[in-house]
């Protein structure tokens, strides 16, 4: 009984997602959703890309958060249109919800649109929302047992963003182990090791972003 | 129509940890549900507390994993009786599954049975489990706006272990934030700055699971 509801959740949302792929193709949008666990620094990430790219593309967010607009209110001090969704203690944001807020957004003017993701390994990963592509963070302080533990996370994902990765002196943190991992569950994934603090690894994950966004 | 669905399950689940609660009463075994983000040492804490409590109690453990064993393996070889869950891709336990496991373990023998949750900060806070009472880690590397985004988890628990707590020198964590805000939607929360890795802290959380327990 519960799986069937679950599953009808799921076919539903699909059809929503696959709308607004349509919708943000014909304006060249690209979507981007960017999931991970919390504190594994989504925001920070969206916030150093989006300086980097601002030059060259206009770009918008959607920050999903359970509650308050921490985040929202750090993205609007860099002048980009920002919209909070707050799924009032929802684990994932679903298709549907990006679907009501896209038209907040003047998509004939914008280039790109990050969407932050609820903070967690799990439920995102299942909902598409109508994303060009994705990008899955784990930082080192979380541990390199994760793709082992979140599969559907890493197998469904673009790209492989390994944060924090000045740490990784400080933690136990087998790198071979993660990396082996997520090719196993997705062979195509593209891997980086970046630190938003030092900068070290953005340029080489900003040059794939760009890539992705121009294809 | 989905939030109905979602109301009733949650009614239901609610029964079901309500039968549990009584049959460990009956049977004087204390559940603790240890819950938290990937990567924020639920498995580490909770193998260190067996070491320390082991013994004065006899203690078993059900590990919650989205898929694999790795933990539980870790908790064998700790010589206490282990019950690996796995979820297939759910993100947090609900009572029924607590429910089925019981009959696993031998209660007559038992006084504690720490269950580990999904990593994760949202859904497994939703849903009680029989538990006597809750255990919610932090790590400090998981940043110090987690009580405001994620309330419901620091709103539920009995205790709030800020755990990591020697790389608080790396990160730009702010204690008295997360104190603030934890104490400002739970007024009884109990908090503990350990580290597992050092010891430091450990003794005085124990402390405090001794009492719970005794009592």
């Amino acid at each position: 009984m519960e799986i069937k509801v679950v599953h009808q959740i799921l076919e539903w949302n699909e059809d929503c997602s696959d709308g607004i792929k349509a919708d943000l193709k014909e304006k060249k949008v690209c979507l981007i959703n960017v999931m991970g666990s919390p504190g594994a620094g989504k925001t920070s990430i969206i916030t150093s890309v989006i300086g980097k790219l601002s030059g060259k593309y206009d770009i918008g967010v959607i920050e999903g958060d359970i509650a308050g607009q921490i985040d929202a209110e750090k993205m609007k001090s860099l002048g980009v249109p920002v919209v909070q969704l707050n799924t009032d203690g929802m684990c994932h944001i679903e298709a549907m919800s990006i679907k009501n807020i896209l038209p907040d957004f003047d998509l004939d003017k914008l280039d790109i649109i990050f969407v932050e993701n609820i903070g967690n390994l799990v439920c995102p990963a299942e909902f598409n929302i109508g994303e060009s592509f994705r990008v899955a963070l784990l930082s080192i302080p979380e541990g390199d047992d994760k793709v082992e533990k979140y599969p559907l996370m890493f197998q469904t994902t673009d790209a492989l963003v390994l944060n924090k990765y000045d740490m990784i002196r400080y933690f136990d943190f087998d790198e071979q182990r993660v990396t082996a991992n997520a090719l196993d569950v997705n062979p195509d994934v593209e891997i980086f090791k970046v630190s938003n603090k030092t900068g070290e690894g953005m340029d080489e994950f900003v040059a794939w972003l760009e890539r992705k966004i121009d294809a």
